[in-house]
């Protein structure tokens, strides 16, 4: 089963990274982008679970490992049963 | 208009924090994480684009800025139009 999970500052909290690649960008003249936000995303693959299972474990991994609770949110999906 | 952009390794290319995240992973117990890999995710803010220039602008900002496509493949999507 393949897993994406996308890991993000929650809005709140200040993007130092997200805003210099906006600068960068402004620099190379797309004025267009008006903001930039970086987070982190994670593949997975796991195997000899079912949906179920993977319902339950993968926020459990997210909110232990993959996020730092306190300053970042986590969304998740299923890209492959 | 809101876009995703996701930046992660090409294949080809080993990808060590994604391999000590899903190390991490094990010596927790969870075994059923077979592989991880690790990419990073964008998001931007877009302004006085129509959809059609936002196809041709978001590739290329990709390809110059984000992703380093000697060792990296991105894909994106629009969220919010």
């Amino acid at each position: 089963m393949k897993v994406r999970i996308l890991v993000s500052l929650k809005e709140s909290v200040l993007d130092p990274q997200g805003q210099t690649v906006r600068n960068a960008l402004h620099t190379l003249g797309y004025h267009q982008v008006k903001d930039v936000r970086q987070g982190k995303v994670f593949e997975l693959e796991l195997e000899g679970l079912n949906r179920q299972d993977a319902e339950k474990i993968i926020p459990e991994i997210s909110d232990r490992v993959l996020a730092n609770p306190i300053i970042e949110k986590f969304s998740w999906e299923i890209m492959e049963a």
